[in-house]
């Protein structure tokens, strides 16, 4: 009898899970709208949308009703009937309902607005180059989320308030093994930087400005993602491509959509990102179909959700075998524009590292180091060992240190990216933990399928994106990250086998 | 004291409209996602957003505190200090309120499920043309209807079931109005279409089968859209247009999207869908920006929103004076395809009169007849002097009777529509009271502006869409149709105008 009261709660638990799940995707739909078809005249509109969409959406996850089934639930005596997979589910939705009703309603709404206003005056101070006008808005934003993570660290049981902030993109992970995964990425990364540098050759990267219609590089998308098996076409699509200027990926199991960008002379541009989010929508379509609408059917984290992408775009997508089988299937699509240009001479156009100022156009090896400096200085300043008018200095500095560039104004220095205004702290980090996990997995892959990258070379992605499925994809949001990892790997998170992919690749590039 | 109770409670109650509204419009967002852009594989999801998001809306629709604060603002002493815009917006409030809460639960979810399973048997019975599939689904939607139609005469307090039926589309109009209008439309098209088709005049319609290209015919409708001065390309604009089988119009205020279809072979069927679904647009785009959000902000009906695509459409589109400017602009942008086509003889293939089966395939002057044939059953139906089965027969007689066409199977009859399978009874007649509403606005503007047709033909469109905003879209659901009709005409409902322009028309047309 008791049981079955509990049985009866849990599927009332689920009820308005799914009800939650099913609202937040059509709130994507709405984001995706917003970014790719939406008339620019709806704006106005569209934030009324927006609003009234946050607040219902809000009200879901605070119903007190869901607080009442999850007392009852955890107080069970019979909790333990539950199978892991329920209790799983339990857990993860009284981990949102915490991290939703724990806070003074104050201290969300005063957020909320301060971080219109901070991106707002972002845009213009970085368009200014004028730190002194972001400073005072970004300095509201962090004292705000430090106070909400001062209250999340008791919530959560975290050693540190940066900690309670990483929580959020990667549950479990710590700020220590943060620290001590990307030193050992640091120290992994400088001497294979050097090499390339200071290396003898020198690949040449003029044949990507080779001119490339855009008409011609949609055909090239279609064709990329039917490569990598992420249908558009069928009757059966369960995704679509469409164009923004900064490419992202937006959906749910079998909605899931992406866009790309195209510049004339540049074609690489949106190769790589049809890739990256393409690895990203896999990722989402090829969830445990069973757990649709469960809080275990989602994505591990952030971390994760890069290690997929960055697979595809980067450990797939810029190997010399993707390219022996995928050459001249550009050139058939793009004709005379690259008709001479050599599988070697492409292999070492996009492989080239070179130390740069800006994030989002850094190569792969050195862009774990930008993520690297983020990090440190977001750690220091929740631990406040800096303040945020120390950061433009701090910033420059490092950017010296790890990467011997020299930043000449803030734009392209602390307020390249848009994160901070936003009080996205402890973001960051996903992006070199993907790249991290994503040296393990591949190191696993290895193991697994030795033969996996011939399979590449054949135009047979589909035997990869299979195992991904069966090793990543298909686990959910059963694991927290790192157990995830050591599920997969059967290894604790290491930045060993991220090093080891990087330096046999760039001994082919570089030949050193 | 009392009357400040008054006004704190009118303005929670338009707070909720407000709310309601918005949410509204993020449903015409999913429906136009889902119309246009969803990858197909996403149908299943669809459909549970849809489900949810349904009961969300009706949710609000019947909140009871909607319904305490339009009790107690109707009963307080102090109502008449209210303006007359504000007794409109609690009037507007009460209606829908009554129509979402006064039938049974019961009734209204066993309907919903029998729509899906009646539209579902249409398709397919439709598709092997036997009524005898369709018709035991047609009947249990049909009876669903009848019943709802007998509580809602009481609350509407309205004379028969099909008054109440009609005023969903067509507020306060009654079928006994639209019968007397309706017998006077059809006793002025008869002998106007037997001019046309007995003429010696015979219209060639053969240039209008030139190829164009898509592409081409989508930068018509760019063109097009920029003549009504409908924006989808500044930085204002608050329009698109995109491609469906079927066109039709969505949205509200500052997104309001159309869509189209473009056939190679019939480059005018898109320039007429893009005039009509523009002319839906640009109501819904000028309607009062006062009122944006309250229930005034909408348009009036049914009706006065096809008065508006058809004049657009019709009246505008296939004028002479609107050709003798754009003729030159299309053979502009189509080139070779039609540089020998001349204004009179495009005017006429336009404007071809031929009784025929198909409604939606229906010219300009027999088209009412298509709806007056739909009405006259419908009345029948609800009134019990026929039945479901008898429906086949019946309506191969009227179409025989009135426009001379024999009916060879259902599926070009009685099954033709999608409307009845979905219970949408009393919906048919809007079409032909936009065609009667037209007619009297059009003598209006005649009378206000003698030299409106010189302005088409000078390009300037602009003075009639602000002749039309004025006068019809700015007054927004300020009035029920019949007086609006009287406000904009200071005339009661006829179909004398609207006679009166075809026979104008075909005149020159067919030279009799």
């Amino acid at each position: 009898m008791a049981q079955s009261e509990l049985i009866d709660r849990y599927g009332k638990l689920m009820s308005k899970c799914k009800d939650y799940t099913i609202f937040q995707s059509i709130g994507g739909l709405i984001q995706w709208d917003m970014e790719t078809k939406m008339p620019p005249g709806a704006f106005n509109l569209r934030s009324q949308q927006l609003g009234l969409f946050s607040e219902i959406e809000h009200k879901m996850a605070t119903d007190p009703e869901v607080g009442t089934l999850l007392e009852k639930i955890e107080a069970d005596p019979d909790h333990n009937s539950l199978s892991e997979l329920q209790k799983r589910n339990v857990y993860l939705v009284r981990k949102i309902y915490n991290e939703q009703t724990k806070l003074p309603e104050k201290l969300v709404s005063e957020t909320e607005k301060q971080k219109v206003i901070s991106y707002n005056v972002w845009k213009k101070a970085k368009a200014i180059k004028d730190f002194g006008l972001f400073k005072p808005e970004l300095t509201k934003v962090f004292e705000l989320k430090k106070q909400a993570a001062e209250i999340l660290m008791d919530v959560k049981g975290v050693r540190t308030k940066y900690d309670a902030m990483i929580d959020y993109y990667e549950p479990k992970m710590t700020e220590d093994v943060i620290a001590e995964t990307f030193g050992e990425l640091k120290r992994g990364l400088i001497p294979i930087i050097e090499k390339c540098v200071n290396g003898t050759t020198k690949p040449d990267r003029s044949i990507l400005k080779r001119a490339v219609p855009v008409a011609v590089q949609q055909e090239i998308s279609k064709s990329i993602a039917n490569y990598i098996g992420y249908d558009i076409a069928s009757e059966k699509a369960r995704g679509r491509i469409d164009e923004t200027e900064h490419p992202f990926t937006n959906g749910y199991y079998d909605d899931v959509r992406i866009t790309t960008h195209y510049f004339e002379d540049d074609f690489a541009s949106s190769i790589f990102s049809v890739l990256h989010e393409g690895g990203h929508a896999m990722y989402e379509q090829n969830l445990n179909r069973e757990w649709m609408y469960q809080p275990v059917g989602a994505a591990c984290s952030y971390g994760f959700h890069e290690s997929q992408s960055r697979f595809v775009e980067n450990i797939v997508g810029r190997s010399g075998e993707f390219w022996s089988y995928y050459l001249p299937e550009l050139k058939r699509i793009t004709g005379a524009a690259l008709s001479n240009v050599g599988l070697e001479q492409l292999f070492r156009a996009i492989n080239v590292v070179q130390p740069s100022k800006i994030r989002i156009e850094a190569d792969e090896a050195t862009y774990s180091l930008h993520i690297i400096i983020r990090f440190e200085l977001e750690r220091d300043l929740f631990a406040g060992k800096i303040t945020v008018g120390e950061l433009p200095q701090a910033w420059n500095q490092k950017y010296m240190d790890y990467l011997g560039v020299e930043i000449e104004n803030d734009s392209e220095g602390v307020m390249q990216d848009v994160h901070w205004s936003q009080g996205y702290f402890g973001y960051f980090p996903s992006y070199a933990l993907g790249n991290i996990y994503g040296g393990q997995i591949v190191n696993k892959l290895n193991q697994d399928m030795p033969q996996w990258r011939e399979s590449i070379a054949n135009g047979r992605f589909q035997v990869i994106r299979e195992w991904l499925t069966k090793n990543v994809h298909s686990y959910g949001n059963i694991y927290d990250p790192l157990d995830l990892l050591c599920r997969i790997t059967g290894d604790r998170i290491n930045s060993r086998h991220f090093i080891e992919y990087l330096d046999e690749k760039y001994a082919k590039v570089y030949g050193y």
